[in-house]
């Protein structure tokens, strides 16, 4: 409804409605997010699987710096995508948080309490002037009450549940094909096959250990959990998605 | 008696009026509140009755996330339409006043000092700069002195009392239906049929137990609660309005 | 003098002057209150006379939240017109200024003071920026001393002393019948029924007691009260402006 | 010199200079002092008199409340003519500093230096941002040692000191009048009977005490004091300048 | 080099380059020390003279009160041209000042000493943001280790130490007639008729008492002393530039 | 997607996100980064090495004040590229942290741990308004329990890992320098070579010992240490990159 | 690359990068400094020459109250070129934060320690918002060690070192002149006579005593001095650069 010259003039403050009550900032972070690689989150029975797409520039950077996978807690992991310096603010932020829980009430903070503390912080920079919204989503994942939980944030502030997820580049695709194959009564190594798959399902030619994250959080004593890329490449060579050599894209701070 | 070209100079600000006295900000805002689904109050002797329509975006989502309804406090619930990360911000307000009430005077907080409270936070928000006014409209229900009572915010910061009401999409249709089918003398029940059946008449092909969200807060003992999957659905039934399965529409933040 | 474009580069500032010395701002806040349905105060030998217009924009919203009559003390009421959530903050000011006179100097505030306390505060806001004006007029009438006192406050922050007054939508043709009819040796019975013809001669089809809001301040012991519903209809009856049943019009956040 | 386009470019922003050294928004504020009616001051051997015209908008609003002349101190009074919202904050400020000048030194504040604290206050009004300048000029007359003083603010905080001046509408004209029926050697009432014929040579029809405000500071015990209706009536007549009755234009709230 | 369009880019705001390296506020606030009339300061062997036009818009207005000439301390004069207002608030802070060396360290303050911390003040309204540079230009004179000393503050800030010098109106033609007449021997006497002289070339039909401002700093006892209006006038027939009567320009607040 | 004039809308704020997503300011930040030259870091078994460009502008510059290479704790060095002025603070901010570490916890503060710091540091200037961003990318290299590490730090805040880099200009063409001759064995003087290659792959005529800078930092006692004039040239003569004299560039304050 | 109407986008806000990485703000600034006259500095043996071209806008100016060489401490001399105030600023925090380093540490502050002092106060006004940059660059030259240090300090907060530079207007020819005759074995007194060669290099006709600063800072115990006139005359003939009579230029406050 709204022509090209007339968008202009509501997209670029911050902090205000557009004639038809959107906030632009709002959905051009969210653009930033769609500008970084695929991160999934998938509930399973026994835990959370948390895969994230780590495409590097260059073969001599270390793989292990592009963070997308984080561990918030000793029972709760988080997968970003968009802004990397936006996602390790509000990792921060999560890891002071659990902190403060456990000092404060001495047990661990809830999944869900976790997720909306977060939203708020988010929400409050897209409500009140001098900075910009967070360019990042985040998927979080743990046990709470020793029932999986998984939470997706979003550049406005909401918390959604999910039973699984995509952020990121071609989430739409990839949540196509989780609609198709997800079921609930998910082991949490079928799990960790379903993400593989979904993954493999936008990535022609296969996936390669290197370019890929995988951590799980258990329902049991482990906890959160990162593989090692010996136990990512059975896992693919497994599922049938273990690429020969993958290309690699050139690529900005958005991952 | 205004051309587009002139309006365009007095919307990008939040706190400035319009040459014929007008807040656009504020009118923009409503507009956030339009492209959310809508929500649904109804007072009756027995108590109030909220009802949303809480239209899930993917079958991987979890349903109670989108939280269209919440507990203020034993006796208060609240539903909320429009920019969902904005109506948390206020639920935590309305919580935290609730709870202080209770903590300085002993006593629950009145509905209407809750409303009251409410609407002048958001009152600052488009007086003062630097911020832009909440995107979000509030129904608030509740049992003060054993009455039901039943108010809406808007984001002006206005208090409005009502016997019935919507805000949300579809507004205007939804309360044509309860301004034709209300009366004073309805049952708790009774009422829960009615919202029921406003919200089928603006849905074609029916509801869905997943697609609804509905609460009471009687004027006994029990106070507020929410309906549980299994009791909407005979609900829908015996109102006629049990859809066979919804069709999702794509959605955005607003709900 | 100044011509339509040259007036736009004034009028988006709060805080600066046009030209020929006016601060546009303030005139368009004067257009807020003029957006409001109309209030009339009168002053009488006994007391002073509180009206107004007070339609609904639905039957199911409670009359009774349309709050355009306040009481700010025992001795002290407010009438109101323009935007709502403006007044409510002006009112809350007035009631704490009141509240405080009583406790440091254990009397009721002067009906003057009050005003000047409501006027220098409005003022503020038209001068200092980072905020807008207040869209909102009030009459505020009260005993002081034992003489009825009636001023007016306007969003410039200008206090007025009136023997009758209207504000909001059609003051001017309002303001014509009280010039024409007001004498100064009204009995506070006889200034009810000039408030309500003065309001009835700018509705056509007559008043209805749900769309009309009345309060008297008396010089005895009695102070501040409002009528109800059923005395209102009795003066209407009496008046002769009594309708059938008025129509409602849509209406917006001014009142 | 400079053309009209060029011109908009300086006289928006608050504190800056134009490339020929001046300051708009402080010319823009003197014209709103020329948009209120005018305010006279004479100085005599026995006192000071202030004369206002206080043109009133409506027969029902009470003379008493359109307040041109102030009493700052027993022996100082203030005349006002532009904004006045802006002129009740510069005689608070005044007032204020008369009070604390008293407290501290335990004698009554100089002409002067009220005066001076006055400017200083107005000029910060128009250096510092975040503001708009105040737009009314003073005219303060007091007695100090024994001497009767008449000075004038304006909206750049500027003090002059004056034998006899206006401020306000048809400044130029009655200034022309002061200067040629003006001698020093004037005794209380004949300059009293100055400042009303000055008044009267810009207001054909002549005078209505209702349309006048009048008070002298003179040297003696009395200090400051205004004068009733019948004075200043009995007065007008004498000095034959006594209307019949007066028409009343509408008028904002510059006066 | 730079077109009139593109000086506009830069003029705007106070406190960048443009790109050239100009301060444009600065600039303009030089322009707005021309519109003032000018002020004069000659430094001989046995003091400085401070001289200053001070032409009067109405001759009612009181010659006194268009102050020029200050008194900062007992050894140290300030002569201003610009804007007044402005002018007022740096003989205040140049007072300070002196109050507060005397009082740390029990001796009059150094003219340089003074000069300095004046300058320091103005540069920091040229560099942070939220203020407007002062448009005024001060001639400090005085006594410093028994010699005269002679400085100008300009509205960059920057310090200047003078034989002679003029600011204001005419300040090229009134430096170039110094330049042409002036010698490092003259006595205090002699720089007053120098002073007279150069004030007298640049006003066609000569100088009246009522339009010159006199004030010497000396080194002997007598410190800081204005001439009055007798000592003015026999100075002039003196110099021989004594006028019949000098007609008066209308004037703004710059003198 | 984006046409030239829509571009520039999003580019000259600081904080906000353009409608694909990206922050301009932070991408025009890297565009400083490449007008300085460039800085190599390579990690070896034994440690890392950082060396750089460091043309000069005139011979009679002291080549030592052009620092490109910092020591911030005895086992981390840092190489930057850039505005030289951002890259100071940075780098002070980095050694504060170090020594708060150290006081602190009692032990050298970790790589990774510091270039956290640092980069959080800098996101913040990308957020929240009032700032621009850092124009500098930083190559912290330094040994962490026994283990040499090399990460960047890049405009937006973000840290990367690596075992070879380049920033500063021509790093494309370095990089692939980099990726065709590294090797993860390397010995620590090997790294040095490959240094050395590198930066001579990109100038022709070979490289002067003025005009690199070249330090390590070896995982034995030595820790951080810069090389000598007589060392850098005897390595480059080593590495047959030694020039007969180089010609030198004008430059600017990125370096 | 870029055209002159979108340089304009970039070049008025402070604190802001253009799409090429350039800080506009800041490189006018160093426009600036070259529109003030030049300043010289030589490091020799025995000690540093601070030489500057002081014009004189009239030969009724203190030549003294030019001030384009300050004492920092006994062992550090500045010479300044551009804004003179804003040299001023920054000469005073010199001078602070060399008495600071004294009183804390008990000995002489490091003149590189100093340096990096003031270009850290010179960065932050090029970053953080709210103020424009200094528009000055310092020679700040001293002893450490017994060993004479040379630096510059430019807009952007960048410290450099030299052997011989110049500043301000003619910086160019004037090093050019440097780099041909600069051998590093100079004594003071030759390095004093190339200093004035190379300010007669630019200055057609020969240079005055009264045109010219001159200071030394000598290894020994004599520390900062000025020449007086007689010194610089007879340096000026030996030189063979003594003018006759030098021709002034009218200047503005950058010297």
């Amino acid at each position: 409804m709204q022509g090209q010259s007339q968008q202009q003039a509501y997209d670029r403050g911050i902090t205000i409605f557009s004639p038809d009550g959107r906030l632009y900032q709002v959905e051009y972070a969210r653009e930033a997010v769609k500008r970084g690689t695929a991160s999934i989150g998938i509930r399973t029975d026994d835990g959370v699987v948390l895969a994230v797409d780590k495409r590097i520039r260059s073969p001599l950077m270390e793989r292990t710096s592009v963070e997308k996978i984080h561990k918030a807690d000793d029972h709760i992991g988080i997968a970003s995508a968009g802004h990397v310096a936006d996602a390790r603010q509000l990792i921060d932020f999560a890891r002071r948080q659990a902190q403060v829980n456990q000092l404060r009430y001495g047990e661990p903070i809830g999944v869900e309490t976790l997720t909306k503390a977060v939203t708020d912080h988010i929400q409050q920079y897209t409500q009140v002037g001098g900075a910009r919204p967070f360019g990042v989503a985040l998927i979080i994942g743990g046990i709470e009450d020793g029932e999986p939980r998984l939470y997706e944030t979003d550049p406005s502030g909401t918390p959604y549940e999910w039973q699984a997820l995509a952020v990121g580049a071609d989430r739409g695709d990839i949540e196509d094909y989780l609609e198709a194959n997800y079921s609930d009564d998910l082991s949490l190594d079928e799990g960790v096959d379903l993400a593989l798959e979904a993954l493999a399902s936008v990535n022609d030619g296969g996936l390669t250990p290197e370019g890929i994250g995988l951590a799980t959080v258990s329902v049991g004593d482990d906890g959160f959990g990162q593989l090692s890329d010996d136990e990512i490449e059975s896992r693919l060579e497994a599922a049938g998605v273990l690429a020969d050599e993958a290309d690699e894209d050139d690529e900005d701070d958005e991952e």
